[in-house]
């Protein structure tokens, strides 16, 4: 716990706690409330990044493109990986040198010390600055989503720059809030009958759990990275980022920034690591599995998952994992409204959403609407037909879709398509020639199927399952989430009653629960500082972004005591 | 989520609450200073507790003897166990109704429905009135702690009476603010540029993990047991006690109490069981197996402890296993005092605490005191005739010691006389025959008998080790509490540097650094709102008694949301 006086009385570190601390003073009055409230601005505009930001953005990016991508003073085995494509056509090209695990434990090891020295409020300060930064940066980092994740530019921009950021200032706001619940120093003085009072001198200081590992995705490499890079971070950890191979830059980019930050005032970079590797020669197993690994932050499949809490040294885990996302459809005043809503919902990012709904359960005898009663099979082909009109326009759709960034998505469509009656068949968007562009595959299913509705079909594929009732509808889709996990939920209805067994039996078992959504917001979206993202509560993940659960057990308390008496 | 009207509405909860929620806020204020607070008297003195308190509380407990303890409505199999004995000479003579694994997790799962739809206010204000009642019955507690444990009747009376209750006061304000930090409601308002802004009406409601077990261990039936226990059940899961075989009675007479109070204001008593069994034939591992039960808290040894993390089916495990304590001696400025506070830290309920030192690490060369320079072999014999004076006196003995309650641990003070150089022996107390009231036994050994030292012999059996200077003293003792875990540590130093080294390794090692104790305060006390109790950075435990981690993953969120758009 001695202080290392190059990084404690770092006049910058001082310097960015001072310029931010307004900032994270609106982001715990945001997360008590939980009201509509956001920092950085998710519209990609001029008005508000600079005139510039747009062009400077998308030029640093094609400036990295075909070049090797270098983090300065971090350790190197001298190897390199490449293994980024662009769904969109971009020549990506780009390399990223690697680190054996014994020089990035060695070096994390090493800086972690400085780091924890700090005080509360310079880690602050040094986090909020380099997202303030990485804010600066939001269209570079956009067009590094775009072309390794598939996503389109808008989307993004938005999920890859603003709202992540969003998210990992949640994490960090969390965090400071339950470091700081514990005074620094306190007086205790006991009473002791007819003696003096007994008195001790308390005092309590952060230890870190040591180093941490956060295990990058495919789909939102910031998005669900930065909440357990940052909370780790702020917590005095230091972090090694294992990026997915397929998509590093967007990472990459914000580790740099983070490094630069880190530098500038005074401290070692390495705090912040990263760990390239390919695709079928990934070094995760070998981390996940080191004693000297503290904290592990992991988005991807169950099955890693369920590895990863398997054979990692740490108990501390924190998963996003994967789930079947159920929409219940017993009622609506607004037929139109929900049918364009779940058009929406199925085919933004061709259901490359963690969130994302697959299965749609049905009453068979249908049921009653705005525009009277509708059958099974009217609500079916409306569901289709809203998706065909939504995607009817190339350039919306293309925006919408965006590119399948997995070849075993493709090929899992494919699949699909003779597992169930074809409602709606999977097809490229017309007049590009891009295969990688789908439009979503929709199967019409009995509740028997359920060796093919109840695993989770990732991609732009979902189920319209016929059910004998609504109450039925409500329990098979409660059942599927507490058994195969959700993240999200959906249910239509005009009674309550529906409304009611719905938040027992979905939102009961962990999925956040969405009723009646037939305007612009979507099951797929949630929001930082509103919304829970995944509860912890089903197979879906074990944790959530964010809440205290998330940043409690990064640090401990250390504690010193010594006798006050005069 | 739907509530059950029986249960929440219940005037009884609601009275409860509004009777002890200016307790609460107390105790928020106490764990924020954590500077000295106790709302449960520990003087076990008839003018606090009313002048027939201590009759009355004995006669409670006789009147128990011989029969058998019935919990009304608790499920049973129609067996009986029975296994405690008194180290004071009572006869005992209880016996409990034993029940299957799937009859407790029927009965829990059952009764638990009823306590999730209860309001936060309800859950606690029962708990509140649950701890008001126990504290009542603090005289009949301490003697049904005394007579399974061994403690003295002063020791058993404060830490197994107003002590626990504190530290169960503790986990439930803890856990009541972790519960509502989230609102119940909140209105979300985006804007929408030009259109009109998306409204959402959302709600958050507190799901608990389903069923916890307590398992409860044979020296502090209560103190170690109540935080997991009442953390459990304010979070709205039902709880599964497992007592000790040895140590029943306390945590019965608790129970009791608990569903007396659940029954009166509606609820199913069940919330809260009980599950008996016997010495070698424990219920244990079957119910830390079951995937029915989703919190474990767990006090014992670390091979118990272990089996249990790698055995348990939720990764939800609170565990405080064991360590060995460290005193590291550099210096004094009161060799007295630090010898008579050593000597009473040793001796103190002889050595069965688990914040007790073991090892005492000296330098070879002797350290400078107020007395001048002590040899090696100064401090020794002075360390020992210390103890000698305390105990001399066979009244203040037996107070002080209590009872070795494990035959086992009798045997190790047997076994370890033969691994030392011994300084001095362990004995019975003189003028009592009883062979379960011994004194410590001391050995001086070299740092190179890691063998012994390095491992923890529970009970009243300390190691005086040879260092080379103060430095290693320290280092030593630093390594010691990484590799095996320590939930206390103390330092005496007269210079800076050697606190501030003991601060960055032993109390940054996640052990409770005291510093140079003299007087009446003990390392061995920790005292709740102000010292947390085992840190969870070390192997002597996962969790810490209490704090945020301690509560905040004990339940999760369902959300709600709906449109709002008027």
């Amino acid at each position: 716990m001695s202080q290392s006086p190059n990084a404690t009385n770092s006049k910058k570190a001082e310097t960015y706690w001072q310029t931010h601390a307004q900032l994270l003073k609106q982001a715990q009055q945001a997360i008590e409330e939980r009201s509509y409230w956001s920092p950085y601005p998710e519209m990609p505009s001029g008005k508000i990044y600079g005139e510039t930001a747009k062009e400077e953005g998308e030029k640093a990016f094609t400036d990295r493109l075909g070049a090797c991508f270098t983090l300065a003073n971090h350790p190197s085995n001298g190897e390199m990986t490449s293994d980024e494509a662009s769904p969109f056509g971009a020549t990506l090209n780009l390399s990223y040198h690697t680190a054996t695990e014994t020089q990035l434990i060695a070096a994390a090891k090493q800086a972690q010390a400085q780091w924890q020295a700090a005080s509360i409020e310079a880690r602050t300060g040094i986090c909020l600055e380099i997202l303030h930064r990485i804010n600066k940066q939001s269209f570079q980092i956009a067009h590094a989503v775009m072309h390794t994740t598939g996503q389109s530019f808008a989307m993004a921009f938005q999920a890859g720059g603003p709202h992540a950021q969003d998210r990992a200032l949640e994490a960090v706001t969390y965090a400071y809030n339950e470091m700081t619940r514990t005074p620094a120093n306190a007086l205790w003085e006991k009473p002791m009958g007819k003696q003096p009072p007994a008195k001790l001198a308390k005092s309590y200081k952060i230890i870190p759990r040591g180093i941490a590992l956060t295990i990058g995705c495919a789909t939102f490499p910031t998005w669900n990275a930065y909440p357990g890079i940052f909370a780790s971070l702020v917590t005095a950890n230091a972090v090694i980022v294992k990026p997915h191979p397929t998509a590093i830059l967007p990472l990459a980019i914000s580790i740099a920034i983070a490094r630069n930050v880190l530098a500038e005032a005074g401290f070692d970079p390495n705090i912040i690591l990263m760990a390239c590797d390919k695709k079928g020669a990934e070094i995760t197993k070998t981390l996940v599995a080191m004693a000297d690994i503290n904290l592990i932050d992991y988005t991807g499949s169950n099955r890693f998952g369920q590895w990863v809490r398997e054979n990692a040294k740490t108990p501390h885990i924190y998963t996003e994992e994967a789930g079947i996302n159920p929409i219940v459809i017993t009622g609506t005043d607004n037929f139109k409204g929900m049918c364009g809503n779940i058009a929406m919902s199925l085919s933004l990012y061709a259901g490359q959403m963690c969130t994302a709904p697959q299965n749609i359960f049905i009453p068979r005898d249908g049921i009653d609407t705005d525009e009277g009663h509708k059958s099974f099979t009217d609500i079916a082909e409306s569901l289709k037909k809203a998706i065909d009109g939504l995607l009817g326009d190339t350039a919306r759709a293309t925006a919408i879709l965006g590119a399948i960034i997995n070849p075993d998505t493709l090929k899992r469509i494919a699949d699909c398509a003779n597992k169930g009656k074809v409602l709606r068949a999977s097809k490229p968007v017309a007049d590009i020639d891009n295969p990688q562009i789908v439009t979503p595959l929709m199967l019409l299913v009995e509740k028997s199927d359920d060796k093919i509705w109840m695993t989770e079909q990732f991609g732009p594929i979902s189920f319209i399952i016929a059910t004998d009732n609504a109450e039925q509808a409500i329990a098979l889709a409660g059942a599927s989430i507490r058994e195969k996990g959700a993240i999200t939920a959906s249910i239509y209805a005009n009674e309550e009653k529906w409304l009611t067994q719905a938040e027992t039996e979905l939102a009961g078992a962990g999925a956040l629960l969405s009723c009646n959504l037939a305007g612009p917001i979507l099951v797929n979206q949630t929001a930082a500082f509103s919304d829970y993202h995944v509860s912890g509560a089903n197979p879906a993940g074990n944790a959530s972004l964010a809440d205290t659960a998330f940043v409690a057990n990064r640090f401990r308390i250390a504690a010193i005591r010594k006798p006050a008496n005069p």
